[in-house]
């Protein structure tokens, strides 16, 4: 299993995802060999896996729990990122995904649309094996309602300069954020935690999020010279604003708007100069420091957590965070 | 409620799929306005409502039964069968449907995709409620990849002419009769029925789902003179060739080849011609006899079941398949 080398120095995890991405390779019975070597390669393409992670860190915190439900549970979160990445890509017309091309253009939208739909199945055909109440399945369906709900409107929002911070937040808060909540929630749930700290895991969870997508955003600003403005030239393209350029918007909305306004016919020498704006006006910093206060905010809670392995390594791992560059 | 005038003479039946309209109405809790129109403009276009009635029927052939869970259960096979509609509507890039635009005409093929993984997740939340047993929503998912298996493989065998009647039945078998066979196995599993019950509403739903598909492919070749042509146009240009002209083609593949190698190209005057084959070769009467053996075996099958007045609205029911005009 080919596993994000940030997880070497945590063995016991790294053979924890491992075991996920078993279980998720023995759960693709897809017998269409075309859409079964779609899933096998963006499931081996080595991504970092954190959404379930965070769900087995938190649900290893309670006094007892059984290993073969929670990589059951952990493979099934994965595999619903996986669908609503399928599914994004399309929307996005993207072409790569972790470096290798996407469903969409290797095979056209169509196929990603019913690979994705197979993938939503298999989330729940995991889940309803090894949830312990149906509960658990049923606080899954409405986090993918959100993290829908996040994505339609980031669609109507496409093109609007007039986009606030509050509303970019409340975007992630439902495209990304969720998903993350969810995983700690369920964690938690599994655990056996209380009401109480179920809550608290969902808060860590969320703002785990939030820094996450925050700093994915900060990435398409700050990425080494032979990709940059790569990115951002693709997002101006769809008409698809984030904070760092909502923040430098916000100093001189008329700097920006003449090269906004050419929408999809955006060149590649615009594009520089939108990067251009955004380092001029602090646009990157802004945005680092909201990113700081939700990373700040989710170790603090993580703190007052009792001590255990499982807490050391959250805590690592959210400081570890801020200091992502790829 | 809307309820399709087909129900009207039998007034249990159509109290209990208003109620699964409602149930369905009060589920789509989606905030964004027009997703939420676009569900439910489809929910009330006055669709037959046969998965959940078949659902209904089987469930009801038991000595006790809890409707309300009857009733949610329906609810979630028809909201399944929309998600489907909704995205099929995408993949054959279609214009109207039950009469009204389609979502992805109207609001563009990626409202369209949300739009139905939204669903697929409504589905879920329903049914993870109201399942006795997870083993209900197991087998609901292992339906759903059946029925997309089917439509990858449709849309792998596109434009081929070299289609038999075998491969035309395995994909309507799980395109269209795995979620038959799913509505009435649930149904039977619900009203306590043991295992070779279970098989045995399976089957019916899958002849019944077998027969439904074709005499709705018949359609395409027989309905009246104003629409005449269109259908079968678009499936040409489609490159989707269903079991009349299948049939003709095995009398004269030579006569067809010319027109359907153009492929989208394809023109009005072109699918007369095409229509007129299948008319000489008899296309549409050996898929009819087709579909009346499959109505045969569901009748002869429902025949055996203890009487009930479900089991005798099934018969009146499947014998009605037969004489469908719309």
């Amino acid at each position: 299993m080919n596993i994000h080398p940030m997880w070497d120095q945590y063995p016991d995890m790294k053979k924890d995802l491992a075991d996920v991405l078993t279980v998720i390779d023995e759960s693709v019975t897809i017998r269409d060999a075309q859409a079964r070597k779609i899933v096998l390669d963006l499931l081996h393409a080595g991504g970092k896996l954190l959404r379930p992670a965070f769900f087995l860190l938190t649900a290893k915190m309670g006094e007892t729990y059984d290993r073969d439900q929670l990589i059951h549970v952990a493979a099934s979160i994965e595999v619903l990122h996986m669908a609503t990445l399928i599914h994004d890509d399309i929307i996005d017309e993207a072409e790569t995904r972790r470096g290798l091309p996407t469903v969409q253009s290797q095979f056209g939208a169509k196929y990603a649309l019913y690979t994705g739909d197979y993938l939503f199945c298999v989330c729940f055909k995991i889940l309803s094996k090894y949830a312990t109440a149906l509960s658990t399945v049923e606080f899954n369906t409405e986090t993918v309602e959100r993290v829908l709900i996040g994505e339609l409107e980031q669609m109507n929002s496409r093109y609007n300069t007039d986009m606030t911070v509050k509303q970019y937040l409340r975007q992630i808060s439902r495209k990304t954020a969720a998903l993350f909540a969810m995983s700690c929630h369920m964690g938690a749930e599994l655990s056996g935690a209380g009401k109480q700290a179920k809550i608290n895991a969902r808060k860590i969870g969320h703002e785990v999020g939030m820094a996450f997508q925050i700093l994915d955003d900060i990435l398409d600003f700050t990425q080494e010279a032979n990709t940059l403005g790569k990115p951002v030239l693709e997002d101006m393209k769809q008409g698809v604003y984030s904070l760092p350029l909502i923040y430098a918007m916000e100093r001189n909305r008329a700097a920006f708007l003449p090269l906004l306004e050419k929408k999809g016919d955006i060149q590649y020498e615009d594009a520089d100069e939108v990067l251009a704006l955004v380092k001029k006006y602090n646009g990157v910093e802004k945005a680092k420091e909201v990113a700081t206060k939700y990373t700040n905010k989710a170790v603090a809670r993580i703190n007052k957590l009792p001590e255990s392995e499982s807490k050391k390594m959250m805590l690592a791992l959210t400081e570890q965070l801020l200091q992502r560059q790829s």
